[in-house]
């Protein structure tokens, strides 16, 4: 019935799952567009009513946090036309079928967001960014001693500007209210708890 | 061109917006389902080209981050279909006509999914968990000295289970990477934050 079946945690993951599972009984494409597909799935409650729901599909993310040797963070200012304003976030973008892991998706979209290579890579955390509507996976990697190595290749509808910025400063955004970017406030503050928890254990 | 001008942060809104920005010719629903609608903007890109792009357009949503008397926190249980497992997460749902202000709205969605009232509501935070794909924003309001005080009220295929549980261990829990529900990870990491800054402030 579900494909997590081998995952549990501290978040309801196969905790009585028979009780509120829907039984999947088909699945279509429902529409498409550039960005996603909807998909609708035929189900079954768990009382028995068979009804539909429909969700986005879209395929995982990688998330990057880059620093730069100096410990500065590199951003990305980008138009975002769902919410009509530029945003000023972390480089991101879908997994592809070449991609052979995480990493080299994250590697890739560094390149082609930012012009940056690192030195190494990191998965750090992973989440479903709004997971009653989407599918939608991001993983979040950390990229260290980022060089700016090459051009930008970006899709002719990618509005981007790549940017160093004092991470303190970015941070400290965060944590104020003012950055509004999910994925940002997401990377930036499981990275501070990280970070924190290292700091202790060394 | 966009409703925003009168927002500024630290996350490049209103920065070198023209540099970026794209000019929105027209807007049109293009797909609608039970959970959202699909809308299609036509518009012009910064070097001229006339393109159209497509996001998932639904209400505004409150995330309600509740606790008991005891310090306990109040979670909701939930098959997710999108993600095929049983989150444990947050009580949350979109605004509705009816509901005069966000508070108005915490104080509902808590009620239905949980048959928990609350004493005060405080908003303490709001993002935008998935911004180059939907206009989606979620604000998080803290609900304190939440009590017991009727039945839930869920719609017909929402299939949840209100519990209390200790918020150290959820918090934990978040923090070492085993909650994959976003909500949840921006409403305990952003409460944690506020809630040192307060008591340094005290």
């Amino acid at each position: 019935m579900s494909s997590n079946g081998d995952r549990d945690g501290d978040d309801g993951r196969d905790r009585d799952r028979d009780d509120l599972a829907w039984e999947t009984l088909g699945s279509d494409t429902d529409y498409s567009c550039p960005g996603f597909d909807v998909r609708r799935d035929d189900v079954r409650l768990p009382d028995g009513t068979e009804t539909d729901f429909h969700y986005v599909d879209e395929p995982q993310t990688v998330v990057i946090l880059p620093f730069t040797p100096d410990g500065d963070v590199v951003l990305v200012e980008e138009w975002r036309q769902a919410v009509g304003r530029v945003n000023r976030g972390l480089p991101a973008g879908g997994v592809e079928d070449d991609d052979a892991d995480l990493v080299a998706a994250a590697r890739r979209e560094l390149r082609e967001e930012t012009g940056f290579e690192a030195e190494s890579f990191e998965q750090f955390h992973t989440v479903e960014p709004a997971n009653g509507f989407a599918n939608s996976v991001h993983h979040y990697v950390l990229a260290r001693n980022c060089t700016r190595s090459t051009n930008t290749d970006l899709d002719f509808n990618e509005s981007i500007r790549p940017v160093t910025a004092d991470y303190d400063r970015f941070r400290d955004a965060v944590f104020a209210g003012s950055v509004r970017d999910g994925r940002a406030v997401i990377g930036v503050s499981m990275y501070e708890h990280a970070d924190r928890e290292h700091t202790r254990r060394d």
